[in-house]
């Protein structure tokens, strides 16, 4: 499928679907909160690396300027005080003209490469969305934004790690090198069988958990920070967009 | 010299001192300009990688915990309405509660791994400030902040245009790859020798100019959109961060 059609047709998570197109979280805030996760972003880049900003009120994205950010995505979540208050397939009833939408970087960018690379991708060949985690490490607050970060993570071959090291520390803008490898208690993270978000995967004999940082991070942030109200993804459900992965390659 | 003995008595261009350690350019704004020039860095990550930005009114930053930004920096320029109205050497009275500092990456900072890969730096053998021009390319605006993009040129032996290549592609905070080789005129630039900021360099036989995106854009942003009162470095006499060039670099 072509970007355009992802963003037409999908209703489920969007790993490997369109590969090598990047795909992006979406976090929309009103104008009256965008300096503080604009800044929140800034100042925690490995998880909030932004790919673009819209002006306010407005769906349109340069990452792809025939899409709707209102409808283009398989599945949103709303927010109201920090509380999750509806998961619909599309947001045009929510829609403010004074929101700020926010595309951050979305590590199924980098799973092409992955893949390239001969690193297997067990949730896409388990036909499961990503796990995500939230851990017990902070963001540098902005604000009034503040939280903890979240990862996902991958299972990979032991004698893999190393390549895929390699191949995501080139892709910077949608969450570089992993943060942890090994023992998710190192992150807080008590249960990798049970993720916050997305699905469980399963290993393989010889597989190692390797943590990248996510772009739920700003989710996390919206539960611990309650800006009044807010528009984003659901977890693993991204908004895929025209620009090849490679624009994102260093 | 170490950072802090830079910070504390350089009097002129801190091309090549301190050298292994990143260098800032500055821009402070009044917070109602804060996210204007925020997106404005977000939307030109090439001209504007913004390293930090600090909380209103305080002259502190990460990138150096002991260091004043009101005093620190060999120079400064102070802004009323777009116009430059003064080039003191500390900003202490001319400080205030509601100014935001945004620090954005500076290739002096890749001149060390320039060096160290067998790349000669004219302007620092000459004793210059590097040579800076304004080019007829506009960056993308953001609310009220628009502007063409600066850049820095040095003059690069024809052999060694791909090894600055690669040294500088590692490191996109502080403006990464080259934005253009050769021909002055592709970027508006009339004439090599009479650069907009900074000082002439003069060539070596054989040597080529390489132009890089420079962090003296938000200047160049600052006369054309007018805010009515801002705080910049002088082009070229940098901030000297704490932080080691390699930190910046992938």
């Amino acid at each position: 499928m072509t970007p355009a059609e992802v963003r037409a047709r999908a209703t489920g998570p969007t790993a490997g679907l369109a590969e090598g197109y990047a795909q992006a979280n979406l976090i929309a805030v009103p104008a009256d909160w965008a300096y503080d996760v604009l800044l929140f972003t800034q100042r925690n880049p490995q998880p909030c690396p932004v790919l673009d900003v819209t002006d306010a009120g407005s769906p349109r994205t340069v990452l792809a300027p025939g899409a709707d950010l209102r409808t283009d995505l398989p599945r949103y979540r709303v927010w109201r005080d920090g509380e999750l208050v509806e998961e619909p397939t599309d947001v045009k009833g929510h829609w403010r003209d004074d929101l700020v939408a926010f595309l951050i970087g979305c590590s199924f960018t980098f799973e092409a490469g992955l893949r390239r690379a001969g690193v297997p991708l067990r949730h896409v060949d388990q036909g499961r969305n990503v796990s995500m985690y939230v851990t017990d490490r902070q963001c540098r607050p902005a604000g009034r934004m503040r939280g903890p970060v979240v990862v996902s993570m991958r299972w990979v071959p032991t004698a893999l790690v190393g390549t895929a090291r390699e191949v995501t520390a080139r892709m910077p803008a949608v969450h570089g090198a992993p943060v942890h490898v090994g023992d998710p208690s190192a992150l807080g993270i008590a249960d990798v069988g049970r993720p916050d978000f997305g699905d469980p995967v399963t290993p393989e004999p010889g597989d190692v958990p390797v943590f990248w940082a996510c772009g739920v991070t700003p989710q996390a942030a919206l539960m611990a920070s309650g800006p009044p109200f807010a528009i984003t993804h659901a977890p693993g459900h991204m908004f895929v967009t025209d620009v090849p992965d490679s624009a994102y390659r260093i």
